[in-house]
């Protein structure tokens, strides 16, 4: 039998547990496992590598004991790039448990659950840190010029303050000629909402709204200003603090773009082998949607003119003049896989070399809405836009009940109803088989530009608690623009709706609420990077803290009335930061089971209805590590790592 | 919550579930999902495949219904080499279910846990269906040319009756002298058994008794008879039926290789490249034992001389005189892997590809102890040879508590006590992530040369529980040889019994007690191929059932009384194989839960303490698949089939 959440050893990536967040091939790197004196005697720890597929076992020794738990810690000598590691506990009654990303288990846990050290390049320290503001240019504002530019053929005219067309030929089409200028003119706004990064989706030019249909990798689209009014965009957000990040389909392009154009017209073309086109003009396409031909990443042509090196697509945008801070790729999941091939590997890890190249400081995110961990392993992609592991089931815990058209894409004829156990699993079955630094990395978005708006059929009361759970669970928190004007949307066409720039002010309740949740972020970096440690698991109420050393913020997230006691949590030092539960100190010192262990401080926690609460901590005061990873193998041949381990 | 285990919906990779076993790239293949109705209304079924990482869902009809499960049937297009694909179960309730190969889930899967069907060449129809007895050459048998052998230096004379000394410098060196011939010479002792599969630890010389340090592998180790003997062996064994598989070390060789010792006196040798070998003369080898340098699979020559053609290492010794039937690879797992470089897949593939370039009919076996499974994707090894499946969880349930030194390398300082959900539970961990043809293809071994001897621990009557459930579970039953003269050995050098055939009449009732078990295999091939549906999971009892159409056979093995009452099975047609529980007809047309949906038959069956028994049942009733896969794309080029799928 496993005991209650919170008397569970802990153990994650972050800086807490883990000396060093960029491990090198040869470091000794230390680890630590947190075990609550709730737990019970604990006979003995070791974790168990996996070097070379082959398992190696390293004793753990007690580091740091305190009212509330014992800190035990080992050495790993980290010998391949992805160096997968879990804890083995024998207990004093003789049981073993095993603890890996998928948590405590009373049996043996699988590789693919193991906790991971990655050695390749890290992301960018923004990336974990950030509030993301996602703009679909078309949608967000009109600059003054945009009503002197001519519009394309294509284009079916709308008034800005019209519904969107959410399905049927016009909902491509319908233009409401945003633009970039547009943006720049309200960059004020994204400071009062706090948000850190601004990420469009497609600004190269196509034959739709949306843009994921490129004709052009080498322009902004004159539509939206071109590219002068991208460099006056980023250079106005980054004055301010704001990184700018764009929108790249490396599965497809439009059948308009030149490459395709040159593709079709002759066989000699060096574009040919850039697609799937065979000798009758058939081609392989997204979805069979026959706009959007699918890229062959065979050709080394391709990969020079698209993503190899700072002159590519990839490289050029992200210098001067233009700087943007990185790139979200469209379809991720898809690129360069078809058949009997899988080039996805190759792909992501180039794009990735070439945004190092040009600026190290640069984010590389992948669109992976199902299960995104098998490509998320550290070596190209940072992390994901996913819908998996938050989006989800945050959805199916505080939706209404009742049919549905649409969920994902998943066929729900009614929305799912999950309890927070439902919620707190999905949460982890779908983080478990990553490095930390790409769950960091992954986008907790509650809805996107593809996607209803989750305030649709959100339960009253309800947006606090999702919003507040997307900057208090690992992964960057999303804001679609609109979300925080309340405004719905029954599917991702429909949820594009134009800001009403005149009428702001009759929004500023929620504008306020998204902002005044949002500035947690901001101000505890404890969201952002601190560990994540579940303290309860109900059906309507998940408890849980984000630690550092110097800082520790409580989260209760409730959709219904909820009463908690825990241990651990020195009620009397809490200081609350948002929200109405109420945080007691309760009975210390209670004997567990076994007779022999005190408990530590403990607390009890009330609210009522829909509740989101954080409360700031005191810090965790276990000696901090000695330094980073240490090179133990620096002067000797790379495979001398292994001798030497074993002498 | 999810219903009982016997009431849930069941699918698998046997013929029942799926069209064919051999799927190719643009099949269209059927597969099956059985809804017992003790589960309740269905208001739906899809499929959920994920061609080129992206989802599609293909919806179920209902094909065939009976007095006890709905059977729903789809159709699946195979884009992929690997096509995971899970079922998607809406009940009229409005829930969700997910089936994967982990189980029923009422929250969404991994990729990882998808069933699978793989496009790779099969493994041959006969490791299946195999009854395996393992030999350690040195203690089987010495034949009579065995007494006139000039010992090599390093070799310590053992009486065959001496009790094999398990730890120190003495033991890699005391010498039996058992050979090949006198195996042949007792192949009737294999045949009483009912071994149809014999599996030899290394024959190439080494400077050890168990050879794992080859200095060639061009010739049998003359200690053992020669290529002669090798001849001699595999027709004797050929002309009753009998398959040979040997034993290969494609992670390293001996230091007294011939490969080794060129590399070591020159460094312009082409074997140069074979090995991790610095200038200053250090190398990697084998956990840093020196005697077993590490081979570095870079080498294209080392590829050429060892796997690569009908001309290397692993062909010739398939190929007449020597007609091996396949190759257990040691540590496989470690095998081609070291710091940043994987070669592992490419040693598989082209290993495996040359086996079947000489003979299609031979089988690849991984020596991979822990979870396997993540090489186990049929592009290369066949099955594995590991140990967390299924041979640690059943000795965790039929072992005596207490204190241990050796468990499987694991650090458990007490014999772990699972109960049967453990068993259960690790057993389907541990096969989730890898095709059924794999797991079929992978060994059940209670113990090997390796390890301590199950009995040795073993609770009174645990033998033939955990026999039964060593050839009742997909997988490969294996007997190491003396296991079924009941010897018990500390660890797996102790194990390394020498054949008493002097007195192989005193042993007779142990050894019949195998072979009367061993027989099921043989004679019902539901317990080779046929599908697992777990019926019962108890703390003391398990219960199951293997299916193919004409057959059900059900299982169960108990380590204390046990009182299971089961819907779906008819008791009164069950004929009993073996063992002495009571299975009787119970009351039928009982109400489930919702009021609505009737039982079919129902059973009760009772035993007392240690059991295993085994009952023939008629098969299943539902319609046969009308053909194999069906090619949907065999003119058009190979990537048409995403679009024309999507026409």
């Amino acid at each position: 039998m496993l005991p209650d959440i919170d008397a569970r050893p802990h153990h994650d990536g972050s800086p807490l547990y883990v000396s060093t967040q960029e491990p090198a091939l040869g470091d000794a790197v230390r680890v630590r496992l947190r075990v609550p004196h709730r737990y019970g005697h604990v006979a003995g720890v070791k974790t168990r590598s996996n070097p070379n597929h082959e398992p190696r076992f390293t004793p753990a020794v007690v580091v740091h004991h305190d009212d509330d738990a014992s800190w035990w810690e080992a050495e790993l000598l980290i010998e391949n790039p992805v160096h997968g590691y879990r804890f083995i506990i024998t207990r004093a009654s003789g049981e073993t448990h095993f603890l890996s990303q998928a948590g405590l288990s009373d049996i043996e846990t699988r590789d693919d659950d193991d906790f991971r050290l990655v050695t390749f390049a890290p992301p960018p320290a923004w990336g974990a840190e950030a509030v993301m503001y996602q703009v679909f240019p078309d949608r967000f504002a009109r600059s003054s010029a945009a009503d002197d530019r001519e519009l394309p053929e294509w284009a079916e005219p709308a008034e800005w303050h019209d519904e969107p067309i959410y399905q049927g030929p016009s909902t491509p089409r319908q233009f409401y000629g945003g633009d970039l200028d547009g943006i720049t003119e309200h960059l004020d706004h994204l400071e009062r909402l706090g948000a850190t990064v601004l990420y469009l989706t497609p600004v190269f030019p196509g034959r739709s709204n949306h843009r994921y249909d490129a004709h052009s990798f080498d322009q902004v689209d004159p539509l939206l200003g071109g590219d002068k009014a991208l460099v006056r965009l980023v250079e106005a957000a980054h004055a301010r603090g704001i990184k700018v990040m764009g929108d790249l389909t490396l599965n497809h392009s439009g059948d308009a773009h030149e490459w395709f154009v040159a593709a079709r017209a002759s066989a000699d073309a060096p574009e040919r082998a850039f697609y799937y086109l065979d000798d009758d003009g058939r081609y392989v396409s997204w979805l069979g949607v026959e706009s959007l031909p699918k890229l062959n990443w065979a050709s080394d042509e391709l990969r020079r003119r698209f993503i190899d090196g700072p002159d590519s697509v990839v490289g050029r945008w992200l210098q001067q003049p233009y700087g943007l801070d990185g790139w979200r790729i469209d379809v991720a999941n898809m690129t360069g896989r078809l058949d009997d091939h899988d080039l996805n590997a190759e792909v992501r890890q180039l794009t990735q070399a070439t945004m190092r190249s040009v600026n190290p400081d640069t984010l590389l995110l992948a669109e992976s809405t199902n299960d995104a961990q098998s490509d998320m392993q550290g070596d190209g992609w940072h992390g994901a836009m996913t819908y998996a592991s938050f989006t989800r089931p945050v959805w199916a815990w505080l939706s209404e009940p009742g049919p549905i058209s649409w969920f994902f894409g998943l066929p729900y004829p009614v929305m799912p109803q999950y309890t927070g156990h439902q919620v707190a699993d999905a949460n982890t079955r779908f983080t478990a088989a990553m490095p930390w630094r790409s769950r960091l990395n992954s986008m907790n978005a509650l809805d996107t530009h593809d996607t209803s708006r989750f305030v649709t059929r959100a339960r009253p009361g309800a947006v606090p608690v999702a919003l507040g759970l997307s900057l208090s669970l690992p992964g960057i928190p999303v804001v679609f623009a609109g979300d925080e004007f309340g405004f719905t949307g029954e599917n991702g066409e429909h949820s594009r709706t134009p800001i009403p720039w005149d009428r702001v002010d009759d929004y500023a309740p929620t504008i306020d609420l998204y902002a005044e949740h949002l500035r947690l972020r901001r101000e505890h970096r404890a969201l952002g990077t601190g560990s994540l440690r579940w303290l309860h698991v109900g059906d309507d109420a998940l408890l849980f803290v984000r630690e550092l050393a110097d800082e520790t913020v409580l989260v209760l997230a409730a959709r219904d009335d909820a009463d908690i006691a825990l241990g651990g949590i020195d009620g009397g030092a809490a200081v609350r930061l948002i929200g109405d539960a109420e945080l007691a100190v309760d009975a210390r010192g209670e004997a567990v089971a076994d007779g022999t262990v005190q408990a530590g401080p403990a607390a009890r926690i009330r609210s009522t209805g829909m509740s989101f609460t954080a409360w700031a901590l005191p810090g965790i005061d276990a000696p901090a590590f000695p330094g980073h990873g240490v090179p133990v193998a620096a002067d000797s041949p790379q495979w001398s790592v292994v001798s030497r381990s074993d002498a």
